[in-house]
């Protein structure tokens, strides 16, 4: 059976380079469908046509609000080497350019040198998170998603207020499906922005300027543990910096957006 | 009198939304013109048809080595809207694409909203570091730049190896041409990288994929502080993250990149 995510990213190629997209409800942030489930879209067409399996890079500009129904990708090779190649695709409906995607693609697989890593692994169990997607009135993406946050990282929920622009805990999809590279495009803009927790912010609006997502490994099987932060949120402005790693404790995606509040 | 960056990034229209470029061997990096200097010229051509004068985010995809010589930036705006433009530039040089850019623009002096900033300010004063571009045999460009790198960060120079992936310190255009918006792309890009420091790393050919640029204030005049540090070399593959900030302590942007270690 195909898994909800497949179903509603699936796209077909109607002409050279140009792939037909179905933009559903089932992901919606509010009246919007969410941003990472638009890049994911975007990247299955880049990938859909290329022998290098894997994004790298993935690069999203947001241009003007999706609204679910038809849709189109229109892909361009811009470079295809022997260990990479770069695709560039415009998400368009009803004629305007929803968004614009580059990425740089490779095969995971393959990749070889040497490893040193850093950045501490997952700091939380599964235990000592917990379960419920915040505010899920405000979400039909709530109904695909098993979400387990960090203690005190959405409170704003209750207007506590933790002052701390952190956010994170361990996420799968709810029928199942396991992880891949293609999805850590979705993963990594699928939760609440962290600058949520800050009493200064007002708004619960942050649109997405630019995301951009590294894929560094794929995921194993089962959960994934996602943890974002901002440490500079600057006249109305921010970055969102995003970690993923999958239930063996590897890391498997960083990403970094620059959003701003709502004026 | 035009300082020398100004002079080399100079581009000229030819005709619409097609620039002249002239690339010279005074930013090499051994034979290679730097990155952040070709993203550079590609992002002047981008803010010099715009009403927005400042990026806000630059996304540089490199993707053949560029040579001294005659290029052309090819500029094609996404978006033009209200608070925010999208724009696309090509560098072609001999009917190759060299890179390729996409930014989002506005006008840093007339963002407003909160302000709350995490992100420690330069650790080290000017004093602390020192004089010196690393290996400046190697690089053309270490005669344009006025550099005090913190201790230890340049540590495969003398084989010690502080297995620190971390490098910064003070810098500045040695002509005496002050920070602006611009030139961060540049300066985001143009110290080694942190990775260096690690005894696993033997080359020190470390090619850039995909390189983000968040330009969040215009910076003041004087020295610029920047810190790189690379938490994850996995498998070859590495993200180098950066903070500038200026000589009033204000941060004034955050970058990324995808590179790899040379195979």
């Amino acid at each position: 059976m195909t898994s909800e995510l497949d179903a509603d990213t699936a796209v077909e190629e109607v002409a050279p380079g140009r792939f037909r997209a179905w933009i559903t409800d089932r992901w919606n942030l509010g009246a919007a469908p969410n941003g990472g489930y638009l890049s994911m879209i975007a990247t299955r067409a880049i990938t859909a046509s290329l022998s290098h399996p894997d994004p790298f890079s993935v690069t999203t500009h947001f241009l003007r609000m999706a609204k679910p129904g038809e849709a189109f990708v229109e892909v361009e090779r811009v470079r295809d080497g022997k260990h990479h190649a770069t695709v560039e695709a415009r998400l368009i409906q009803d004629g305007a350019e929803i968004l614009r995607t580059i990425a740089v693609l490779g095969d995971l697989t393959k990749i070889e040198g040497p490893t040193h890593v850093t950045l501490p692994a997952p700091a939380l169990s599964w235990d000592e998170c917990t379960a419920g997607w915040p505010a899920p009135h405000l979400a039909a993406i709530s109904g695909r998603l098993e979400v387990r946050l960090a203690p005190g990282t959405t409170s704003w929920l209750d207007q506590t207020h933790s002052e701390r622009a952190e956010l994170g805990g361990w996420i799968r999809l709810q029928d199942g499906r396991a992880p891949d590279a293609l999805s850590l495009v979705f993963f990594a803009d699928v939760l609440p922005p962290p600058v949520l927790n800050l009493s200064i912010v007002q708004t619960r609006w942050v649109p997405t300027l630019e995301l951009t997502v590294h894929v560094r490994a794929r995921p194993s099987p089962g959960w994934l543990y996602a943890w974002f932060r901002t440490r500079a949120l600057s006249r109305g402005y921010l970055e969102s910096d995003g970690e993923l790693w999958d239930s063996t404790g590897s890391l498997v995606a960083m990403s970094r957006q620059l959003a701003r509040l709502n004026r």
